[in-house]
């Protein structure tokens, strides 16, 4: 079974509106970056939402986990925000047990030359097909239980809570 | 304990050399690749040989086997260019029973733009953590035992033999 | 004699802050991009402010105009932001008349890794070195005269008033 | 009239053939190298030959001149292997003696991230439409005579003669 990537935008998306100066989102980078990996696993790409992780609302989480409530996959990666990203991972952690799903994100754009977002990637690819059923988050060539994780606002890593 | 990686050169470190025109190893681009996916798992970086795979010898894979014997780490990633990445992996695994190691590379030197190996070593990072001892080959986000692998040499890419 | 090149800001110089998510200046991607373009001109690089060039004041611009009255160099680059690009050019064609002066700047920060910044400072350099005294814009492979030019606000581009 | 751009090959298109390690020539970058440096000048290109400079005949560069004489255009752009750039240069310089004719190149293949190319192709854009008639060489930001250029094999830049 293919395993599924749910878009919802964050750093990994952000692009540079020529015009306004501003950054923007427009489409994922999620299929360029696949095709750049010469991934190979069968996958499936459906965008939820294109939005900054601090402007994630409540029932935009609600949304992510009915996703992931009722797609057959059992193998799910979410692109999220790195803000609030241990924030969706508990929530899904308390709603979901039976499958594997892995939060993963980008601290630069990946249209920036200097992205993190390729390794991550990478490493999420092979963390949901080989970790048992919860939910994780994969940053920085590591994995975090979605209880015991949270992003470090000072120096921008995520680390374990004890 | 940290990962040990041993490079042995491969396309992932092939560089441009600008007066002759040929492409040619100097460094091996692991640190700095590690570095741009901001990667804190504790790695030990190794370079045992920086070769074209095709160049590689019994004696220089008798090496390879021998280091990863020795070194007391139990989680090993090996960078090796891909023509004879499953030859080498099938005499590590006959001879190693006890640690997981994982075999990557690039079909693309990190070096140009459009390179595959960053997703390939943030995909074999999360391998060496989470698959149970044995040898591996981690190439196009997917990894195959080391007894069931090899590169179709028309298409480029790893498949399984049966 | 060296060219002189003073740099304002602007899109060209424009960084990710990763903690911010914010666009910010931090230093001068003009040595980099020199050394990248492996160019054997002399120059001699002065950074003057580090600024989006909407923000920029009349004050700023009489600095502008000071520096490169007093400079000995005839030859003068000066890297700005695209907004206010052609403001700055007139102001300099009014109140220099013997030296050859050369705007240019970027609509995608040189970081990112499909700027235009280069290419335009590429040509740039050739036109500061092949144009008679005078003030021009140089953008787009094009160069224009600080009287007849403008930015179209709509398509981004600039273009001749008449 | 547009800017005419002969294409021959040389280090500015080499790509990585993944499937054999070599270099190769396919297609030409330069349409992709103005798109990204959003050149709107017009310009019409031409390939001519897609070879090593290295094993460019007398018949190839004849093929060269011809076309530069038969053409309308009196600006020309030719990109063109390094190593016997001058060579060619000195051809045209002694058959052509109306059109302003701009050979550039690149030390590092475009596709390589740490290219000099879109420097280059700036710097000849812009010396194509400000230098009178003649045949020169564009490199390192600077333009040679056709007659006073060589490439110190040694150090790799082009240098005058005297």
């Amino acid at each position: 079974m293919s395993i599924r990537i749910f878009v919802t935008g964050g750093t990994f998306d952000k692009e540079y509106n020529e015009l306004s100066g501003q950054l923007f989102f427009k489409d994922s980078h999620l299929p360029e970056m696949l095709d750049l990996g010469r991934c190979l696993v069968p996958v499936d790409i459906r965008t939820l939402m294109m939005i900054d992780s601090l402007d994630m609302t409540d029932m935009d989480r609600e949304l992510i986990v009915r996703h992931c409530q009722e797609v057959d996959a059992t193998q799910i990666i979410i692109t999220h925000g790195t803000d609030t990203m241990a924030l969706t991972a508990q929530l899904l952690a308390e709603r979901i047990k039976d499958k594997t799903i892995v939060l993963t994100g980008a601290m630069i754009p990946y249209k920036f030359g200097s992205s993190d977002g390729l390794f991550n990637l990478g490493s999420a690819m092979a963390f949901v097909q080989t970790l048992p059923p919860g939910v994780y988050v994969a940053m920085n060539g590591r994995y975090f239980h979605a209880n015991n994780v949270r992003k470090n606002k000072e120096s921008g890593v995520f680390e374990e809570l004890r």
